[in-house]
């Protein structure tokens, strides 16, 4: 059975996302379908931005029609900017619910772990595991896209 | 010229809230409308309790049609819930900026400096400052509801 899995990186200045097409399998590859970003302008108010990515995120389940959504657990370790992101993750963690998809959460380590078997991987570790796994001759841009994907990856080989 | 001050006191367990009618002059007294709480179980998934707390802000807002929003702004505090917090207060801050609601901020310090004069003032001395410049014969009950006011009542002293 196909499951189409979109990985969310949640932030309140960008939003990455993917989504790969995979089979109830490993020996199977999956297949990248897309991925991106929601972006806000810090130039404007919290509120606005809160709305464009209610209404990004809404237009991106309609179109690539998730059956399950990873998404990036949050902690303090970022603590300039936890409550902004924690704010952004609100409203994804809403349209999710709104929506009644599925959805799982990784650690920034568990998602290493997952696509290196390191849990202290660095990036370009983890990017070229997402190009590799995808069979990409590419590395998805910008990071948060490639971070995205990497989540939807981890749910896959957890087989959520 | 009359206005409705709506006042949110934000969490993910409890959101208080409380409207006032005042005029343009502290020589009036504001009017008491109404207050209340949104409540959610830690029973139910962060995803429902999100759909609650956005379903019920637009229902108050649809109810009590408020000119002006006053929310109390979050800090680390708490730190054992700030990003459940702070995932409920981006869901509200969402609601208010679908309806284009113009929002102050308050600290809880600059509330208690309004209502008592004493940036350290304790709970029930804000909370019979409250009862006091709504003419009430009683404190708003609960907590959170009263607080809802006393940020309402802020906005008022601040000539918002």
């Amino acid at each position: 059975m196909q499951q189409r899995i979109l990985g969310l990186d949640p932030g309140l200045a960008v939003v990455g996302f993917g989504l790969i097409v995979c089979e109830n399998s490993w020996q199977v590859p999956a297949k990248l379908v897309d991925f991106g970003v929601i972006k806000t302008s810090a130039k404007t108010p919290i509120g606005e931005r809160l709305c464009t990515i209610y209404e990004d995120l809404n237009t991106i389940i309609k179109e690539l029609e998730p059956d399950l959504v990873a998404i990036e657990k949050l902690f303090f370790y970022r603590m300039g900017n936890t409550i902004a992101v924690a704010q952004a993750r609100g409203v994804l963690t809403l349209v999710l619910a709104q929506h009644k998809l599925p959805t799982v959460e990784f650690t920034p380590a568990e998602v290493k772990q997952a696509l290196t078997g390191m849990g202290n991987a660095d990036k370009l570790d983890v990017q070229q595991a997402v190009a590799r796994e995808l069979n990409l001759d590419y590395i998805p841009k910008p990071d948060d896209a490639a971070d995205g994907l990497a989540l939807a990856i981890t749910a896959w080989f957890n087989g959520e």
